[in-house]
């Protein structure tokens, strides 16, 4: 796979191209889109600028932001090594959402020199989508962004994996025969995607959320490794524990990786669990378990991010649709009542007679989406 | 027209598009090109860093970057409106390059900003071409990028400007039987076009140049309205001249028209040059006289920047095939010897035959080319 990876890739030498809308282009064409014709729309956009959405590509031009520090689960190898990811990305935007999305990977890792970039490149943009990016920097980028920016900011590793994992969650629990009130559920990784993950999932209404990280459970007064967003994970998770991962998911019904460490999760870890536990072991390339060992120790459903396995728990489900949606609508800021309402039509997809343990999410490209 | 353009606009809502080169897109292609296949690719550029330009489409990539000051011949208008020219430039760098061209307009008029935001995002391009900044600002951003990039830049307005000038000139006096030694050319704009094309036919033999912004003659010791290109000019032009363009254009050869004002140029002006005139006004959208007048006045060859008239002197003949040039062949630094060689390579695609008063310049989109 390595190897067809890399050799598709050097037959395309890029996965993407800008292509011009004219064709065939005449020379007649010329002097309407380019000079003297295009002044007068220049002009036009001048003296109304609401029209630029209307002239331009703006309006459907996303920009995809990285600097490289944090790429899928293999941390930080720079904005080089980063440009496929990226371009995989644009593709699917194309793909499934019909998306200008352009790959900006930059080379600083500064979050202030970050933030300028961003505002000054702005004008092109429809909407930035902040990708891969090393946690806490990246959300208060995202802040700052919010506060500054006059066109929305997605933030995929948070929104995206946020909303695939409550609508894989919804279904599972179908599955599973557990009531949300009554659950617990274990998030493993504190960085965007388990601070979102938390968020959204206490705003749907599950009670009783821990979140791990390197040092253990994250609880109120606890002292080391703690950022601004831990903090405020422990307003709404965890009343009481405070031990290892181990330690916690004694219990507990569902276990939600996204924590960049491949086979954090082991096997004799799922047996000490609730009966017929859910196990979403979400980290890319390499998930936390390996889907077969986590059956063998009595998951009822497992999910990965990976399309090599079943149960497709990948925010490829969420972020072509939901850009859609954001760009058409010109939805300024993204709220959980947004992401909330995207999971449960993601979730309510799949009928009832088609989920089954192996299939708890769509497949994406399915036209319901 | 003015209608036709923003109607064209308001149909295409863009006039590029950002497409996939995996078309149909199976789910089973995706595991390739995404999440986990690539994340193998992206180890790989980390691991062998010059692998990034057969792996992704950096090498044929090009940001079109503009702060929105100097937009053709309509001045300070902005980045919003500055996009469609850009997006225009884009078509044509597809057309006729097989160039993946982004317009990048930016929020900031900034030159250190500017600079910085160009650093920033240089991991996705391979090369970079400076479009419509004001000048000086403009030359010192591009030989700040020359020093700290380690893509090239390619400035249109000087680089394209200057060649396309050359290329037709060449022609012209083949027409009216001038000869370089002998002739007397007044470029009227000291800007990023008139200093380069200045440079550029100083570089390639012509002896009596005289360069005139709006306070006449650029000469040595002059006081006013300076700055360093302008004085840099004064080393290679204008032995003795101090007057107003009506009085260095008496005798003249020659008129370059770079000068961003309409109906600069007069007819009478014209009948003070020596016989057989040649008539570049090449501001856009509006040249510098109306190609009739200039022909009633007695000039042996008009041309102008404009598709509307014969004799499209436009960079269009230039920036798509040089920059293919500048990507296959990898050349880091853009020299008057490439320049030169480019123009002539131009004109001498006019055969002898082919060679008349309305045609002294290929047309955009001959194969020849």
């Amino acid at each position: 796979m390595a190897k067809d990876a890399i050799s598709l890739h050097r037959k395309l030498r890029g996965k993407i191209f800008i292509g011009s809308k004219i064709t065939p282009l005449k020379l007649d064409d010329i002097e309407l889109i380019y000079t003297p014709g295009v002044a007068k729309v220049s002009q036009h956009i001048f003296h109304n600028p609401d029209q630029k959405y209307s002239l331009t590509s703006k309006g459907n031009n996303v920009a995809i932001v990285t600097d490289g520090t944090r790429i899928l689960g293999l941390g930080n190898i720079g904005p080089d090594a980063a440009l496929p990811v990226m371009e995989g990305k644009s593709v699917l935007y194309r793909e499934y959402g019909k998306i200008n999305a352009f790959p900006i990977c930059l080379n600083t890792t500064d979050k202030t020199k970050i933030i300028e970039t961003i505002l000054a490149i702005e004008p092109v943009f429809g909407a930035i989508n902040l990708e891969d990016i090393e946690s806490p920097k990246v959300l208060d980028i995202s802040r700052e962004l919010e506060r500054k920016l006059s066109i929305p900011v997605f933030h995929d590793d948070r929104h995206g994996t946020a909303v695939v994992v409550l609508a894989g969650l919804i279904n599972s629990l179908k599955l599973a025969k557990k009531r949300m009130s009554e659950i617990k559920i274990v998030i493993a990784g504190a960085g965007s995607a388990g601070y979102c993950i938390a968020q959204l999932l206490n705003f749907e209404g599950f009670k009783n959320i821990v979140v791990v990280d390197s040092k253990g459970a994250i609880f109120k007064g606890r002292k080391v490794n703690m950022n601004k967003y831990k903090q405020e994970i422990t307003k709404f998770t965890n009343p009481k524990e405070k031990g290892t991962l181990s330690e916690v998911l004694i219990d507990a019904d569902v276990f939600i990786g996204v924590s960049g460490i491949k086979n954090l999760l082991k096997g004799n870890m799922i047996k000490t669990m609730k009966k017929n536990p859910i196990i979403f072991a979400l980290t890319n390339p390499d998930p936390e378990i390996n889907p077969l060992v986590a059956k063998k120790a009595g998951a009822k459903v497992v999910a990965t991010g990976s399309y090599t396995h079943e149960n497709k728990v990948n925010n490829a489900l969420v972020f072509p649709y939901l850009m859609r949606a954001i760009l058409d609508l010109k939805i300024q800021k993204i709220t959980l009542d947004i992401l909330c309402a995207t999971a449960l039509a993601i979730a309510n997809i799949v009928s009832k007679n088609e989920l089954t343990e192996n299939h708890i999410i769509p497949i994406l490209g399915d036209k319901r989406l």
